[in-house]
């Protein structure tokens, strides 16, 4: 079968690294699988090719690049790890072909900078896996059809994995990472926190989007579309990660039916605005939002009452937010410093008692809940920045993810 | 009028080569011009950016990079080249965009490593000229028609330029480089070498040919043909450097129409080799150059007489070619160490006594001329190499050379 294989920038950064993604690539050459295989720029700021460096080093000269040079520029990153690798296979006798994003059928729209993949051919790439080569596609990258360059953003190396998986119909896209797979919750802040042997689509989004950075929720979006089934896995070990599947398959497969919650996820640096607006014009609710929207500030946890309006910006915001709604003769209190964690799981969908558990674990703890929302598959709790290490442990104990079966 | 300027790498490797760029840009675009800016990796072996740097990367990783790999790794360096002078020029205020050599519209073979154009499309460098845009586009690189990217090898920066130039039917093309123009003869040989206002095409090509590390002669043989003059001139000073146009304008503007040997060149480590032929078969002088032929040896200086065959190859190849020979049982006589002197001139071409007045200044000065050739524009000498250099210091002196007008 096709597999398609993405490894980021820190499985790239050094000779030993670079072995071990070696090492991916032999196995499942060695079982008999076609591999397309993405890779990222190289390594961390300071590091010669590191998209970070490349930045740094234009900030440093004129620092006044335009977003379509800045794509051309960054390709660059991508281009180069892409050869070291071509390099590397060849020297074994593993014949490879590495391709720019564009030559890899990659199309996108020409949003320089954050462009979206509006096609991919895959005709290129089957031919080069018909002539038994492993083909390597310098990631986060694709050509508009103009022939511009585009980069995808952040995170972008994920969507190009997926989306040439979809357009292959790979039996896998396994994302290659620094971590053994996605985690019950950031061990940093829950030590009990276990890796997941599977989750859905739809969960690895919720987590994405709530602020686990395990992988881009654009990419996972185009696997689901394609029901093309995503691992995320490590580097540096032998785990075979966690599989993203459809969550009917995960159900089935896990032998863990009755699991409500799956993980846990967490956003710091929230700032709650209340504003009154009992006393303002009948149109007041309209346009505090209004207001938000036109200065391109971000809004979450949104509250409406007759009494006023409840909602959250991240704390870089929060100071311009103050002075519109000031500007507005609205009364505010605000309060910076707050963090949002999320209780995520796909089958809380219908599960009674689910918010009770939540609120009784929280009370237990003595930590004060600011403010909630709730979706068919995730609970938010918004709780002040101090306590939110303790309520994510409170919560991973309260569901058990601690026992979550390897 | 449309100006083409080529920076090499020299001239962009640190902030102040980049602001004498700078002055240059400015300066013709104050002057009205509309300019394509044409530009080499940046630097030397060591700083990041710059080819060898990519390639000692390379070397240290697998060593195995395909040619076609090679080329796509390369072209980064001059894509981070024109990113970065597009920054320099848009913190200025003036606009610039900077293009990949597939985007400028530079067509080229699939021979990757040393590509041929076979067309230029100049309708977008054109549009962007229109816009007033200042055009920076990556030198040393093209496309195929199917989008492989490919470079032009070593030189080809230049290549770049001139085919540009001579698309857009430039005004004139402008070779920056660390250098005040084209001199009579090496400075580091001929200490009284002095700048040349201006040579014709076919002078400068025999110099570049012969050893002198100016310009690329397959640039040049690109102006020629389209008749677009090219000025070889420092990026670090005001001077205008050498004008390089058709030989008529050179004789009508010069002002200095009796000159017949215009400049020197020179190369090392050159072997000559002696076979004695007659006693061999009918055929063993075709079968000694098809031998160096069909094992990639490049002779020259052939001279085939009855009693036996003479030329040379270059030191590297002389191993080699000595036991092709031998293999073939020839006797070899064979000296390496010697170099070849280039006395060129587009007005020696009859001219009579040029040959006299070569082996007169050498006699004078007790050099042994152990070989010699003649075209219609030069006429070569080989020498040992303990006598290249009070060679050229003799033929500079005898072609008056040092009384070369600015």
């Amino acid at each position: 079968m096709i597999i398609v294989q993405k490894f980021g920038g820190t499985s790239l950064s050094d000779d030993c690294s670079r072995q071990h993604v070696l090492r991916h690539i032999r196995r499942e050459r060695a079982e008999g699988h076609r591999l397309v295989v993405v890779v990222s720029a190289m390594g961390r700021r300071g590091e010669p090719y590191a998209t970070d460096t490349l930045l740094d080093w234009i900030a440093d000269n004129g620092n006044s690049l335009p977003d379509r040079e800045k794509d051309l520029l960054l390709s660059c990153g991508e281009l180069i790890s892409a050869a070291t690798l071509c390099s590397l296979l060849n020297r074994e006798g593993i014949p490879a072909v590495a391709l720019t994003g564009g030559q890899a059928g990659i199309r996108t729209d020409a949003r320089f900078g954050s462009a979206r993949i509006v096609g991919v051919n895959g005709a290129r790439l089957l031919e080069y896996l018909e002539e038994g080569k492993i083909v390597i596609v310098a990631g986060f990258q694709g050509m508009t059809e103009t022939g511009e360059i585009t980069t995808l953003g952040r995170g972008g190396s994920d969507t190009s994995a997926t989306a040439l998986g979809a357009a292959l119909q790979a039996g896998i896209v396994d994302i290659y990472t620094d971590v053994d797979g996605i985690l019950t919750a950031d061990p940093r802040m829950v030590s009990e926190a276990r890796p997941l042997p599977m989750v859905s689509y739809e969960e690895i989004c919720n987590m994405a989007y709530n602020g686990a950075k395990v992988i881009h929720p654009r990419a996972v979006e185009i696997a689901m579309r394609a029901a093309v089934p995503v691992r995320v896995r490590s580097t540096f070990s032998e785990g075979t990660g966690t599989l993203v599947t459809r969550a009917d398959s995960v159900r089935r497969q896990s032998g863990w039916t009755d699991r409500p919650v799956t993980g846990l996820a967490h956003v710091k640096g929230v700032t709650q605005l209340a504003v009154a607006t009992e006393e303002g014009p009948s149109d007041v609710q309209l346009r505090v939002f209004r207001a938000m929207a036109t200065n391109g500030i971000s809004v979450d946890f949104i509250n409406v009452t007759p009494a006023g309006v409840l909602y959250t910006v991240i704390d870089q915001d929060a100071g311009e937010a103050l002075k519109l709604l000031g500007g507005m003769g609205l009364a505010v209190r605000s309060r910076s410093g707050c963090a949002k964690v999320s209780v995520i799981g796909g089958g809380m969908n219908g599960e009674p008692g689910i918010m009770a558990r939540i609120v009784e674990a929280l009370t237990a703890a003595g930590i004060p809940i600011l403010q909630s929302a709730d979706s068919n598959t995730t609970i938010w709790v918004l709780v002040s920045e101090e306590d939110m290490v303790p309520a994510l442990q409170a919560l991973h104990a309260a569901f058990g993810l601690h026992l979550v079966p390897s």
